[in-house]
């Protein structure tokens, strides 16, 4: 397609393009708008500049005319016969900082607008952002905030632009490429901020037939369950299906346990086949050999059963992508749910179902938490026990060959149990049905990515198959739709209580420490609450003359436990305080063991306490640890959760 | 100065500036090149595009004259009276990428040298680069390439430009400040990138007269002694002066107690006065009330001692800026070294003097450490004893009132125990001074810089009243001049075996927390080592069919402890890998007790353990913990060492 006839198709979506006009071979050129640049518009010159074809700077018609002669010579000299068949384009030059707006189709989340900072510039700082075709006006500013340079748009320096310009903009692109379907790659490099506005002033647009995406399946609930069963529940404690029968007992509905040997486990009946099962049975959890498998979820749909969690591995991720497909079509057949295969399986503690070859110390709570890694679902489930925190859902959802994060998000919204929901995500099938969700949760969204860098990508592809898309449109993407990403995986399940921290205050007995901690909670986006005339003078009734009167509270390197109490009695009353640390470092008169005791009790904020240096701390981070008290022992660490 | 003559000065020192021609009220305006713009030079017209004294776009003289004409109109319509003392500027108008060279006059760093990304984007960006007055053209290099702009500058798209065009121009610079000495503020902005190289387009300078800086004084060896004494020595072991005395015992040269009491101290006569003391005392540790060190110190200069430690507070820290200052002119009047006051002390393994009140878990080694924290010096003193890491020197500087972070640098060079130097750093009272001993320095210096934020820089003044300067500023100008800046305290201390990693494996039992661990590897600059054809083969022997045949080398959820020492004994062999990372993670079968015995052993790379999740793994985080193990139960903390 030709520069002219692309402008022409931009204009007619309203997106703004500079004054142009185009000339056939042998047509006198002529326009109203100056000053011009001139450039043939051939598919025999692809480098225009080399060959003299670009002609910048023209002021009158009669420059204009003598400028074409000029490109033809040029051309005609360098071997290229021209003909009736080429073009010329005049466009009007323009000034303006350069903008980018442009378009890339995406494995994961499908057509996805960029916007940034254009010209050459924009290979170097990466200034980009990017704007879903299916996103508002809100969530467009969003997005387009998310460029530095947008700030430019936003009264800078009082040059008078206002960020709603670009998002008028952005909107005509959304709709230029809703109704071009065939648009598959789009740069539009520069578009200058002019005083009139944004103009494009050079297109590329590629354009592919490409067939529709497939559309979704309805659901129905996974969540809802009164029955379910255990296929390959076994008696041998060394098998997978010994566990998952073990934890399944604490079922408050009814659990029914499959085994072909027949006999009984835990003082239950082993249905020796599935078309044995009671009917109207909600779930099945499966964990037998793989090569078993197609035809028990065969048997089990004839049962009407709805949802199927397949534990056993042996698909995908061994590379029996064949397998994998023809699980994928049967479930799609009956329209059933699967969770799986190669997963560790599901708890949700509203009924104590806890369908899991994992640990059963898990307490009940109000956090849902999915996740693509059964180790770091372990690993979380751990320190979740440890710090006592609960859980309302917990889905490993392992190869994800069918419900996937979009559809998990959507079902935990109807859970009443669930107040937040905690995402690990290594790669997403379908991106853009999970923004959708996204858009629509009433519930917060926090997400851990990994597979950030290109090496990393290589690692989760070799563990479950998935495509881990770019992690910077995946951050953008999706904290525009409203999610949060989050720098650490522990902040997935410490989150919610931290999440609303906005200024925090320190207690020390060192000052270096403490400015360091302010380093890394001011890196944070966070803020140090700064003390009143009356805060201060409330403490200097207690603390050493030469303690410095501000936040950090430094109570001095001489500050035993009493000093420590005495400081926490009075600052856990400040207004404004959302968090406080409780820094101790190891110095000459330090009664660690005392001051750790000390933290157990009940304060009205929360404390984080800081053990700073680990020889001489040990037997108090021992006692914190061993009481369930979130604490640390180093700073970085306390600071990461924020 | 009006801008014609500041051009004139930037010309006289061959700092390249558009072509300009400066006019007399009355004069014909005429000027050989074009296109140029006309701006009024008068002290009465301030603001001069908003009273139309600025004409853009001229292209002929006789255009140059009527725009002259204009501008006379323009402002006198204004109310402005014009007279012969008014004068104006034709400046040829120049196209290129907008840069920015500058010059601040930094409190810490004295005139400092800018370079950046130009135009209004300077301050969105706030891409710029610091170059010292005194860099040479290779750090002047390393300056101006930390600046992402500076790739513009290195054949960027075969735009053709070379950065020795920007060494050239900051090298006139530097000439220019230097022979100018009261230039005390420098902006040039733009300075155009063209096809001729870089114009300075616009320019602003700032002249102040200043004090010459007062010149540093000749010192003599800190760290050489035979003979010490601690002033306040004491028998009340709840004293700081009884700490002292007692770690001072283990001293391989001569140590003397000095209290005014007199008695016997650990089998050692105690002196009652100074004066009573034997001669050549190299250095006086002095632990007494503030209100008579200064004697003190007079009795120490008369007995010819060199140097004098001051453990006691009382000064800057508690508000007393006069007592410091007292201090400072004694020392300085009797060519004294003197660290502190308030500190903690001094320690040099060679000799084994301690003269610290800290803890005397301390072991030899040959990292020296200079930390401006007591506490912070504490917390690292305790990891390092835990982890078996030694140390040449140690330094508490306290409140620096005297020798500073260059001078000890210097010192340190002469050392020959010391092979690496560290630093935590708060503020620094002469920046150039240490620059001049970073550049001299054959030892690496690993620095840790805290007031990074402006909270803690409120935080970092109150507690030992230096000031911080600006952390961008602060890190490149080290970095360009050849020292490391870390992210991590910690790091201060494990830096030099971890230094040299470049490539680190993998070995794990699960994907997921080895996708985050490589994430957070990249993130630090280093690389995941590529498994070779061989070494591939070597594990397939080993490794069930299903392992991933890449690294990170998942050896599969169901390993236990002699899958993990089979795979240990071949990775440890891999010709390029630095350094091995154990990732554990708690799944059905892991025998974490045992897998932690087995990284007791030694094995022929470093190999660091991971145990991911607190609570099932504990007993081997315990084990690895209790036999000094550099170990970790976090992923990230294990890569912030890197």
């Amino acid at each position: 397609m030709t520069e002219s006839a692309l402008y022409d198709l931009l204009s007619e979506r309203q997106v703004p393009v500079a004054p142009y006009k185009s000339f056939g071979f042998k047509e006198k050129p002529s326009v109203d708008f100056f000053p011009v640049a001139l450039k043939i518009e051939s598919p025999k010159v692809v480098h225009k500049s080399e060959f003299g074809a670009v002609k910048l700077n023209i002021t009158s018609n009669e420059q204009l005319a003598a400028a074409k002669e000029e490109i033809i010579k040029n051309v005609e000299s360098r071997g290229v016969k021209l003909d009736d068949s080429d073009r010329f384009i005049a466009t009007k030059m323009l000034r303006g900082e350069e903008l980018y707006f442009g378009m890339v189709n995406d494995a994961v989340f499908g057509k996805t607008i960029l916007f940034g900072k254009g010209g050459v510039l924009l290979e170097l700082y990466k200034d980009v952002s990017y704007i879903s075709l299916e996103a508002d006006r809100a969530e467009i500013e969003r997005a387009i905030r998310s460029a530095k340079i947008s700030k430019l748009l936003d009264n800078f320096r009082g040059l008078g632009f206002s960020i709603d310009i670009a998002i008028d903009f952005a909107e005509k692109i959304q709709n230029f490429i809703k109704t071009n379907p065939t648009v598959s790659e789009m740069d539009l490099n520069p578009v200058l901020l002019t005083d009139d506005g944004l103009v494009a002033v050079d297109a590329r647009v590629l354009f592919e037939d490409k067939g529709a995406r497939t559309t979704r399946r309805k659901r129905h609930d996974f969540f809802d369950n009164k029955k379910v069963a255990v296929i390959g529940a076994s008696s041998d404690p060394s098998k997978v299906g010994y566990a998952i029968a073990k934890n399944a007992l604490s079922f408050k509905g009814e659990a029914y346990f499959v085994n072909a040997k027949g006999g009984e486990l835990f003082g239950k009946t082993l249905y020796k086949s599935v078309p044995d099962l009671p009917s109207d049975v909600d779930t099945a959890v499966i964990s037998i050999p793989a090569k078993f498998i197609l035809q028990t979820i065969e048997e089990l749909a004839r049962k009407n059963v709805k949802n199927v969690l397949v534990i056993s591995a042996g698909f995908k991720e061994v590379g029996d992508l064949d397998g994998e497909q023809k699980l994928i079509d049967l479930v799609n057949k009956y329209n059933l749910n699967m969770i799986g295969p190669n997963c560790l399986g599901y708890y949700k503690g509203d009924g104590d179902l806890n369908l899991t070859f994992g640990s059963n110390n898990v307490l009940c709570g109000d956090i849902a938490v999915v996740s693509q890694s059964g180790a770091v679902l372990a690993a979380l489930m751990d320190k979740a026990f440890q710090n006592k925190i609960g859980f309302s859902h917990i889905v490993s959802v392992g190869n994800m060959a069918d419900l996937d994060f979009g559809d998990l998000v959507e079902m935990l919204n109807n859970e009443p149990s669930c107040k937040s929901i905690s995402l690990y995500v290594e790669g997403m099938n379908d991106g853009r049905a999970f923004l959708a969700a996204a858009r629509k949760s009433k519930k917060p969204i926090y997400i851990f990515k990994t597979g950030k860098s290109e090496e990393s990508k290589a690692a989760a592809f070799s563990h479950t198959g998935n495509l881990s898309g770019n992690y910077k449109m995946f951050k953008k993407l999706l904290e525009s739709a409203g999610c949060t990403l989050l720098n650490n995986i522990e902040a997935l399940i410490f989150r919610p209580p931290l999440s609303a921290v906005k200024n925090a205050l320190i207690v020390t007995n060192a000052g270096g420490p403490a400015s360091i901690l302010t380093d890394y909670i001011v890196k944070r986006g966070k803020h140090i609450y700064k003390l009143t005339e009356d805060n201060i003078k409330a403490l200097d009734a207690i603390l050493p003359f030469n303690w410095p009167r501000a936040n950090p509270v430094d109570i001095i390197g001489d500050a035993m436990s009493d000093r420590y109490e005495k400081t926490l009695e009075i600052v856990q009353d400040f207004e404004g305080v959302d968090l406080i640390y409780v820094v101790v470092t190891p110095q000459f008169m330090t009664d660690g063991d005392k001051i750790a005791e000390l933290l157990l009790k009940k304060w009205n904020k929360p404390v984080i306490p800081i053990m700073v240096g680990g020889h001489d701390l040990q037997k108090g981070i021992d006692l914190l640890r061993a009481n369930g008290i979130l604490s640390f022992d180093t700073l970085k660490a306390a600071t990461d959760l924020l």
